[in-house]
């Protein structure tokens, strides 16, 4: 049984994370162990505190326009187990154990299953 | 030496991706071999067909407002080996072959080098 674990962000680390016009900044979710890029969504500054302090992913869905904590519905919740800000602040990155089938509302473990090209490689995770 | 390979993407392929209202989608890069989300940047219709034709990414600089084929200025070029696009159209993941010092332009393999928390963990590649 996965647990969550807080991450104490201090303030500096949080205010060095810049927000777009809407109020929002991209939140890549990686696989932890796999490596494999699971989805992206968005955080605003309030469900970007919950991320931390919770130790579960928090989105903000921007056509429900309300608080997404990934996994009520579901079941699939993330469990954040390292959490990146990039070089210009306006991306992060979250190491997470995934609860459950997966990260993707079709069932898929990730939401990349879609290849460009002929089909042949092995959708998901990369080699 | 890398060698660029052109992904001979579908009609069909193209037109699932959904550009937002600025006219870009969000592009995720992962590293090859090691699974390291190395950088997100934005694409318009132009380079992301620019990257499919040519191999290499191909990304809109909000900042200059000029396509930047990244790598010809710094040498350190990405050469796609997969592209995927996600389960509703609106970022895309590829993977690639990384050339030279790595994707950031600080110098850093990975533009995800600052970890929120005390330090500890290495930073970069998820475990």
């Amino acid at each position: 049984m996965a647990t969550a674990t807080p991450i104490k962000a201090s303030p500096e680390q949080i205010a060095s994370v810049r927000f777009n016009a809407d109020g929002l900044v991209a939140a890549i979710v990686q696989e932890q162990g796999t490596g494999a890029v699971l989805m992206m969504a968005w955080m605003t500054p309030e469900t970007l505190q919950m991320t931390l302090t919770e130790g579960r992913t928090v989105f903000w869905s921007r056509s429900r326009r309300e608080v997404w904590r990934k996994g009520d519905t579901s079941g699939d919740r993330q469990f954040v187990r390292e959490a990146y800000v990039d070089c210009d602040g306006d991306t992060l990155l979250f190491v997470v154990e995934q609860e459950g089938r997966g990260a993707c509302h079709t069932g898929a473990r990730t939401c990349f299953f879609q290849a460009f090209g002929p089909p042949a490689a092995e959708p998901g995770a990369s080699s």
